[in-house]
């Protein structure tokens, strides 16, 4: 775990969003950001902005329990924040990309996983030494009540070996990390074998 | 719907120019855009220009009948713009997009319209809380008279659950909102469905 | 014809070239682009430079017949954009574009022409006031020598209603207008319609 | 061979890890990038940072054995860049990109080797005078133990007429040229071909 401050973690989490937008992964209003907190409380996106222009008046504080410290509304999806920072005490920052191509793989693969074997960027996530591994990254059907995704998920993202990242069905990819640079590093990881996924399937077409 | 200045429009209009030739959605002068101004009359692009590339001298006024306030020629999609705004009271901002992944949807899609269903990014609708959901975007014949496009997407725009958009077959998308905000949520969320519906097929073979 | 002065050559030629490094299609110093100036001469890019970093130095002259006039070595296909210059007079800007979707429609298509059927941006094109048209761009087959690409392009150039665009199979294409934006607008209309097309066939899939 | 300052080798670099980053391929801290230095050493990323957020701090100096001289951690495929200023005393600098498409194609492709046939860009490999060439890029298996990659690739890159370019399966490219100009250009040139080939096979469908 790497805490941080408040005013830390906004900057971060502006940079992040024009960055994640800049790549087409935070469309229209889309993602959520969040970063465990020096204090104990956490940084979260407030509901309803467009990522790619936050200012920092778009990052408010939450308590563990999800209530807002600052008046301001936080994502619904800041259930699903909490509940990464509980299960993985290490985890200091957690990030939500929506992409086309990760949506898409999402929806067309209809088993609970997707796996990535063979790939050099493999060992860009956390724990794995070589390319020559298979991965399975987990995907869990989508629901606007956040308890149900968490009950899904949680016991698979506890499974030996697993990965910093997950996908829901038609919504998107979570990953996270020991610090924001960690978690960016999971979220880019991931989002480029999907597409080197995409590039081998037209090649092999 | 939310009014607005001219000199407020012409600001937000030429942003928005930039951004979405920025994502390749107005290439080659294609492309219109429009605001409902606080003195009933409405702002909208000159014909001809390149819209990643407008100076506030690029958007002029027009009546609610389409008549230049300035001397200015508008674009000859104004009426599709003032039909909106007519139909919908509430409407404070209307776009259009020519991306190629829209613009190959239509071409390919026989059908009257295209349904996106399961989507999270169907949230970014106004009016619709859940992905569980189907919405279809109705796609009318291209036409060189505004009136029978008008005439044919009227009556689909008023059913009951409709959303703000609509195709127009190998022309483009139109979207709109109560404030050029909501009309820019709305274009990038469809357009992002379509780019990942595209996703979805490629990855399904 | 719009005739120009070389410090203004000089400046559209460094700025068309960002543009279309931009998008992609200058790699690799390919692509060369040129215009007409007001004493007869014309403005071409040297060669060998990267089109996305041109400075004003990396702007020659040549006379009509392609000799140097300021002792740089101009591209090797200057003789291409000098048979467009004379063919027709009123062409003041010529520019080629090197995508990889150009690239590889001219590759896969093994008729002497691609035609664009339907779309809206048919009328971005010169001449052309309507969608409801067909516009065959001309392909001929590669050459290391240009008199055999210029023999091959000519008659067909001069067909009633023909494109200022064609294609040279591998290797690029070629479009012109009275101006610079206008030969910009050629080329991203007929860019951005390869690329509709290639969308509609993943959605025909 | 071009021999270069340790201080011109760090602005090269840092700017050369923005320009593919840019692209796309520098995703997660992958690709690493060297120059021969004028004092027989050479310039190296670091090990593990982000290519697209170099700073001159980023880049070391390693001697001809790979052993730091600044007691920084070079890159673990330093000896990759070594192996290549080796076999080819005129080589003054070497690029990786790990771009989706390359990974994508590598993956595909179970031959040895892929071949680019009838590409005007094959003109952009030093040596290659004419587009009417077949050009085998070999494609050799990914292994964490350089020295096994090492000796599957020399004998393969001093063949007759072989281009200054590897393909590593699962991993990325591998190019370079007399100087940081001439690589960035080889790899540019790859790339793009593997991009005309895909749209190519789209068009083909």
């Amino acid at each position: 775990m790497t805490a941080t401050t408040f005013a830390e973690a906004q900057a971060w989490i502006v940079s992040v969003g024009r960055w994640l937008d800049g790549k087409g992964w935070a469309p229209a209003t889309s993602g959520n950001y969040s970063a465990r907190l020096d204090d104990g409380s956490f940084a979260v996106t407030v509901s309803g902005r467009h990522k790619g222009r936050l200012t920092p008046d778009d990052v408010m504080r939450v308590d563990a329990a999800g209530a807002s410290l600052d008046g301001k509304k936080p994502s619904a999806e800041t259930a699903l924040h909490l509940a990464l920072y509980t299960l993985f005490p290490e985890c200091g920052a957690v990030l939500h990309s929506h992409s086309a191509a990760n949506v898409g793989l999402s929806r067309a693969a209809y088993a609970g996983s997707y796996s990535f074997a063979g790939h050099e960027m493999l060992k860009a996530l956390p724990g794995n030494p070589t390319h020559d591994a298979s991965v399975a990254i987990p995907i869990v059907d989508n629901s606007q009540d956040m308890a149900v995704i968490e009950a899904a998920i949680a016991p698979r993202l506890l499974a030996p070996g697993a990965a910093p990242a997950y996908l829901i069905r038609g919504h998107g990819l979570y990953g996270w990390g020991k610090d924001m640079a960690e978690a960016e590093r999971v979220i880019e990881a991931v989002e480029w074998m999907i597409a080197a996924e995409l590039a081998e399937r037209s090649f092999r077409g």
